[in-house]
């Protein structure tokens, strides 16, 4: 006898996490949050559909971890503090393995951020998965796309490029050395920078996190915030994984148009720039890669040698 | 050249409505809101599935309008005030006429009821429309499954069956005159009963919205409440559209099995039911149909006589 919705939710999504935000969970027609005395709630909402944001087979337990990262990494780039999530599961039917799998993968992630499962559907259909995250934020530090200023330096945490090196070896059926695996789960496993966008809200004018590629996402940055930028491809984090497994150019390219890092992008003024000289922050390594210009447009240098790039950010319409 | 995801949101779901407590929409890595002083967040999460919960062809409009229509319900059902929703539109593709539609259909509903659109996701992917809806809720006054006890007076508003029987004619290609017409939009746009949910919040002692059928939704109400109940079921609603298309046994197994009312079905302490002799509630008729029992298990009677019934509720994973 397949199982049931109410089944699927009680066995592997049932009340886990007791937070004293959580004023009513799942099992009644909404659930009810109290909201911390102020705050702000911030809320985001990401779609993962298989054989488009993920490859067809890939393990569940990192369809279920991807599926809250990427929304995590939304409430990170905002510097908020994760509390809660809705979860919508469209899946073709009620496996057991895949469920208990994909809650796994979920959970883990969650419960290092201490967010609570409040409700959602389970609804059967093509493989998608939905997750809307809430948190809460100080109504006078969060961190906005629009505030970056010329003169401010541009930093990004961790190695950019690696997710979609990683994403090209599963679609190539790479053999798994040690450079492909760490490849492989900086797509399939990304880490939210959350304790990142927190050490952040004091420090950064601006910030955004990068989904759709390096340069995609500064120019939406820069668009924000009515200025421009000049990126310096020598002080980008270099990655000895990718450089075991591709050449310099196609390097270069994955780090400044591939998407999916999840890394946090962001802009600092010259008087905040101090506090980041050590080249870690919430136990994150930031890079410094460029600065912000008041000449519109993205501009990429190698020392004075500008460079002219093809290149496209991720687009979910333009069909490639 | 295809819509990009940046065009389909600028275009057809740019921020609309300006609420106070909307503090920063659609634009940014995540949406901000001000939470009204003294109110907790009430949130709920319903996907619709083309093919499953919607026939494939079902026009746009009415996907839309159902799509967020099932979520105002469940608010409605907590006796919340909506207020915000995110929308996470998966589709085949970007179809400029079909996104209008869908758009006019869910603004619609949306202006209604003043519920501002703060963000979401669009992905090519199947057809599959998921949305979270947030409102606030007195802490004091809300209703839920839990509330009932034996003695209390059973009610459902409007006229359960309905969405079924108009189903079942969508299905079949009925010819379409005006009692089918009816019926057909009960199950494709049907109304929120925000309003009443409202008004109960001080009057009934538990609620909870008709999806998947009287009985099967009464069950879940006695269980969470620990009772049973006695439905009479000369005392449910007529629809001469349903008795017009349908013989007697099948108005009733609608009436009784049949999902997609979105009504609202709750109970009445002896006390408070004199507030309801009236028939009508925030402009939306309401009947008494039978009581709240000590003894669990939900019995259906014909004057005395018990009525034995074939039935089950639905259950998006018992495929059938």
């Amino acid at each position: 006898m397949p199982l049931s919705e109410f089944d699927i939710i009680a066995k592997y999504f049932g009340s886990r996490s007791a937070r004293s935000d959580v004023s009513l969970g799942i099992g009644d027609d909404a659930a009810i949050l109290n909201v911390p005395a102020g705050r702000k709630l911030v809320l985001a909402m990401d779609t993962v559909v298989e054989g488009v944001h993920f490859p067809s087979g890939t393990p569940a337990q990192d369809v279920g971890h991807r599926a809250l990262a990427v929304n995590l990494s939304d409430l990170a780039a905002m510097g908020a503090e994760p509390s809660w999530m809705s979860l919508s599961l469209s899946l073709p039917e009620a496996d057991e393995t895949w469920l208990e799998q994909f809650a796994r993968g979920l959970f883990a992630l969650a419960d290092a951020h201490k967010v609570a499962l409040i409700g959602g559907d389970t609804v059967r259909g093509p493989l998608v998965v939905t997750i809307q995250v809430g948190g809460w934020i100080e109504p006078d530090h969060y961190l906005l796309r629009s505030g970056a200023r010329a003169g401010d330096g541009l930093y990004v945490s961790g190695v950019p490029g690696e997710a979609a090196a990683g994403l090209a070896l599963i679609r190539a059926h790479a053999a798994a050395d040690r450079s492909a695996q760490h490849l492989k789960s900086r797509f399939l496993r990304p880490e939210p920078r959350v304790a990142l966008g927190r050490a952040l809200r004091t420090i950064a004018s601006a910030a955004m996190d990068v989904s759709d590629g390096l340069l995609a996402d500064l120019e939406k940055l820069c668009a924000a915030s009515g200025c421009g930028a000049r990126v310096q491809v020598e002080a980008l984090p270099r990655s000895p994984a990718m450089q075991a497994r591709f050449d310099e150019p196609t390097c270069l390219r994955y780090a400044l148009t591939g998407g999916d890092d999840y890394e946090l992008l962001f802009t600092v003024t010259p008087a905040n720039e101090a506090a980041l000289h050590a080249g870690t922050l919430a136990g994150v390594e930031v890079a410094r890669i460029g600065t912000i210009t008041a000449e519109p447009g993205v501009r990429c240098f190698r020392g004075d040698q500008e460079l002219v790039l093809e290149r496209s950010g991720y687009d979910h319409f333009a069909l490639r």
